[in-house]
């Protein structure tokens, strides 16, 4: 009976899994949809492509979804829908030693399913677990390529030029705060003063930045930036805001949720306490806005766009998409071609004009390390970005590309998710 | 030398004036693009169009802008800008009596100027303040026609089926929800698992009720809308939420900025206090989200849209642009017939297909009035919406009308806003 199986697998391609990790993005399906149609095209070498539910929890639990049931169409619209189709989940895999049970059930599954490609879609811890897992399938004897596939809107991964999602994200704080600048002019005499729009980005300043991108010429909103990689000095704050009011009439302000204080801690955990008693943690703009408003006497409005930035698809850079796109293909191309622990990559070929291709990393050079905002990207006064940044960020936002619209609002695709059925008879424990 | 001036003028067409009023919206640049295009297509009838900088405290500043000085180009792209290209204010004229010295200035700067025709853009405030200008200029002998013209993102203005910015802003808050929605369904079985988005509407529910219409299918999210109209059953409200994580396995929540608590009172306006020991105002959503986390244990996340919402115009609706343009051309077809103390309205011919042609109500029957979401437009249990709200809803934010990108962003005009030379030697002392 095993004989006959064994016999039959031979024939037959390996299957290959996806998976998607950390937070969702505009465009993280996208990728997924790079990672299908590429699978499908390679029919024959590639048997079935399942994808895990919730990330790698899926894998560990064996909750896989055969993406062979869905529709080409649903396939496709998949690039035109944010979220992450097919469930993500913050789930930190540890070193090889600690977590040694996790990753040996992990090739336990993926042996029951004759897994021989993993395709692992996230950040950099997530590089780290795909480059775990290729090791310890290599000593296990268990042939896998393990190939990550960037994702991130903070842009924080090294080796790339650039992360996809994180230029859709760029597009909507920049649109945003552009757009409420104009409503803050609008009013600015006898209404709000002050604005302050919170972004994420909670170690690297790259949205902070993004939000800079709105200021065309000088004097234009936004006014002030508050990055991450510079401590809060409320003085010299106070007082920039103050003469940017006294000399354009109002002042919008661009904060990272990351911000921090004098002594390094986040401004956003300092504990406010709530109306029902409880202490309120996030929420940075509410407090810059309110200390504008308690030093200087200025009205001031705030927004916390919070889950909004990464998931505005319909305000998605089109550039974002097509190199989501375009590196869930080149991951399974690298896989056919078979390499493994590797990732592939955006390489900036040229800036004016715009152009790029599609590099591979050694997943070991990125996982597991931050990419944070150059110094030199931020003006010296702490407040502004520099030209350098400005033609870094200004080709990651171009060009347009809206989902289909149905009764007025953006038709994001479902998928079915049928369940693969399951082979082993053990339970994952946590 | 007096008899000269008056001859010349009787030769010549008497000129016109507009304001826009209150806060800003996606499409109030589109009712101005109306007005003055209108105006200029009525050439040897009307004289020149004035804008008064800053709403109302322009004219009676005497702080005019001579459209005649802007092109035809930048007059058309009003339709594709947010804000109040012309500046708004808030500042509310009391009655006749309290406020004559305003009144009376009004009249003044409009006489200096030879306006024949008043237009005023915005709500139930500014249609008061354009039936007393009417009527003051009545009884001082002065042949005014007072027009007001329809503009809030609130839809509370009685006499018309809808208010132009509405439609807009209705359209971003439920196409936000249904993309942050997305991202929480994602990540909810290890991450957030309750998501509040606080959308814009203090004494009127409209906006709130517009989040509902992101659930197409019965169990879609939002899962909970919190009208200000009712009154926050904390009890009730944790239980439905509890229910649905079980049930759905997250849930997603619109929250009325003016949501009061069983008292009556604000529940934003319950004085939280920040790390910098500031009282905080405003604010609603992190207190329900941090309610549930509190009494619960979920996981939570929320967002203030803030202006973002009242100045999206990357997510306007067509319907709302086309209604906002035509009230526009509509105020000066008013003007023209000799009509005085009305304002242009939206008439709902029928919903399926939806059909709408312009009406005209009296201000005195529009002015002061707040039209709140009828009881019958939220569900029994007071948490959603009913087919007839999304019926009447679901034609205002039908169509895209996206502006023009330039460089990855909404390319916004910048109105020349020429002045016009002053005629007075008073100053106005408010």
């Amino acid at each position: 009976m095993a004989g006959t199986r064994r016999k039959r697998k031979a024939r037959t391609p390996r299957n290959a899994l996806y998976a998607q990790s950390g937070g969702a993005t505009a465009v993280v399906n996208a990728t997924a949809c790079g990672v299908i149609e590429a699978a499908r095209a390679a029919q024959g070498r590639i048997g079935r492509l399942y994808a895990a539910r919730d990330g790698i929890l899926g894998a560990l639990h064996e909750d896989l979804i055969d993406t062979s049931r869905e529709s080409a169409a649903a396939v496709r619209a998949l690039r035109a829908t944010p979220g992450a189709a097919f469930g993500s989940c913050r789930y930190k895999l540890k070193g090889l030693e600690a977590d040694h049970d996790k990753y040996a059930r992990l090739v336990e599954v993926l042996r029951a399913h004759d897994i021989g490609w993993f395709f692992y879609n996230g950040g950099n811890d997530s590089a780290d677990t795909t480059l775990k897992l290729s090791q310890i399938s290599a000593r296990m004897g268990y042939p896998l390529a393990a190939i990550g596939v960037p994702k991130t809107i903070d842009n924080d991964l090294v080796g790339t030029d650039c992360c996809p999602g994180f230029g859709s994200a760029a597009k909507y704080v920049a649109t945003s705060i552009r757009e409420a600048a104009l409503d803050v002019a609008s009013m600015a005499s006898t209404s709000t003063r002050v604005f302050v729009l919170e972004v994420m980005g909670r170690h690297a300043g790259w949205l902070t930045a993004a939000c800079g991108l709105a200021a065309a010429h000088a004097g234009d909103a936004p006014h002030l930036l508050l990055f991450p990689e510079l401590l809060f000095d409320e003085a010299r704050f106070l007082d920039r805001v103050k003469r940017t009011v006294e000399r354009v009439g109002y002042c919008v302000i661009a904060v990272s949720e990351g911000l921090r204080d004098a002594q390094g801690a986040f401004l956003a955990e300092q504990g406010s306490v709530d109306a029902f008693g409880h202490r309120q943690l996030g929420g940075v703009a509410p407090l810059i806005a309110h200390l504008v408003q308690a030093r200087l006497g200025y009205k001031q409005h705030w927004a916390v766009a919070d889950y909004l930035q990464r998931a505005a698809r319909h305000i998605a850079s089109k550039t974002d998409l097509e190199q989501a796109y375009a590196l869930g293909r080149a991951a399974v191309r690298l896989g056919l071609a078979g390499r493994n622990a590797v990732i592939p990559v955006i390489e900036r070929v040229s800036t004016r004009p715009y152009r790029w291709r599609i590099g591979v990393a050694r997943l070991e050079t990125v996982a597991n390390r931050e990419r944070r905002l150059p110094r030199r990207f931020i003006g010296a006064d702490g407040f502004n970005i520099t030209p350098a940044c400005r033609r870094y960020l200004a080709p990651l936002i171009e060009g347009e590309a809206p989902p289909p619209f149905r009764d007025g609002l953006p038709a994001y695709v479902q998928l079915r998710k049928a369940p693969v059925r399951r082979r082993l008879r053990s339970a994952f424990r946590a």
